[in-house]
């Protein structure tokens, strides 16, 4: 049985996970038999959105405590996952990776990445582990794995990963861009305006072609 | 193409709808190219829960505004709802069916459901448009059309509907209960612990099965 790791940013897509990416992402995984543990950073999120009017509140959440909506309770402190004991890592994607897992909603290129995270994603890539990474996610792929030249998708061509020198490939929602010699996978999802049954098809995609990659 | 009616009641099991329950709603409704309007009570949650600890929060949330976060902002006051426009009803479940659609949660049996929710179910059911019913909420069926004589689950044998001298039949997750001649559906998801492609295989039945009885 494949254990996998899937961080995810609280529950919205304004200011956390996007929902419907995680949820389908745990649906692949659970059909595909793996084991799945959930993670999410236990820091104050960058922001609270009110998801009707796309306006910010005065609020203050906690992405682990928010993310644990999605996970059903099922979760861990990102502080917690080690990269020996994974077969994989997932990021879906949402606001909150552009916020609370790394500074690219207010830096882009120059983004700094949750130093955790960081650690993480070099550690699955230096031990062969394949990464996928949906919607914005690809990006902080991108951010910490710039040196080792991935190839990675936003959906169209985007001027974010240009700045970054990380090469891309343009991408549809039904479909993946795979980085074989990285081990990476990436599919756009609700990086543009596709129907909820095709980027349930690009995430069934890149869930099944990271378990294929996994040794 | 079928016009379908979605109600959710928040967004996290425990305080409102339950997260997976809704998405897969909308992933089956939109797989079978329906036009989805989702919509949720404006008004304030019965409580507020940490997903992690299971404990109550010292907040305030509103059910319109956190359901938002599933609906990514496309979703319209339970008010604004009008049977006659639709073709069908979804309920999906989460404690917040319990809790801020009805008072199921602490009545139990004798419940009040919340008097808009009561009526529109009557006003689809005199209609003869279907309605599907997940988790705890054909609970919320079984009290407003407890005189029709309907036929529901909550998966195993449950004494709520016992209590309100409601016929019930045990169903597992991936199958579903049909209630021919009043046009129900019912299918029991999260009532048991059930594998998520389980709960999907079943509200995709579910799903089917009220786009079959659509006139």
């Amino acid at each position: 049985m494949k254990k996998i790791a899937v961080i995810i940013a609280g529950c919205g897509h304004l200011d956390g996970a996007e929902i419907r990416e995680s949820i389908l992402t745990l649906l692949e995984l659970d059909r595909n038999k793996c084991q799945t543990h959930i993670f999410a950073p236990d820091q104050n999120q960058a922001d609270v959105v009110n998801h009707c009017t796309g306006e910010a509140m005065q609020e203050t959440r906690n992405v682990l405590v928010e993310a644990a909506r999605i996970a059903r309770g099922d979760i861990a402190s990102l502080e917690k996952l080690n990269a020996d004991n994974f077969d994989a890592l997932i990021l879906p994607g949402g606001f909150g990776a552009a916020k609370n897992l790394s500074t690219i909603a207010t830096d882009g290129a120059n983004a700094l990445v949750n130093p955790q995270l960081d650690k993480l994603i070099r550690d699955f890539h230096t031990q062969k582990k394949p990464i996928g990474a949906i919607c914005i996610s690809p990006a902080i792929v991108a951010r910490t794995l710039a040196d080792k030249d991935p190839v990675l998708t936003l959906g169209g061509h985007n001027q974010l990963l240009d700045k970054m020198m990380v090469r891309q490939a343009e991408c549809t929602a039904t479909d993946t861009i795979v980085d074989t010699k990285n081990k990476l996978v990436s599919t756009p999802a609700y990086m543009g305006n596709a129907h909820l049954h095709e980027i349930q098809m690009g995430i069934a995609k890149l869930v099944s072609q990271i378990l294929e990659m996994c040794k």
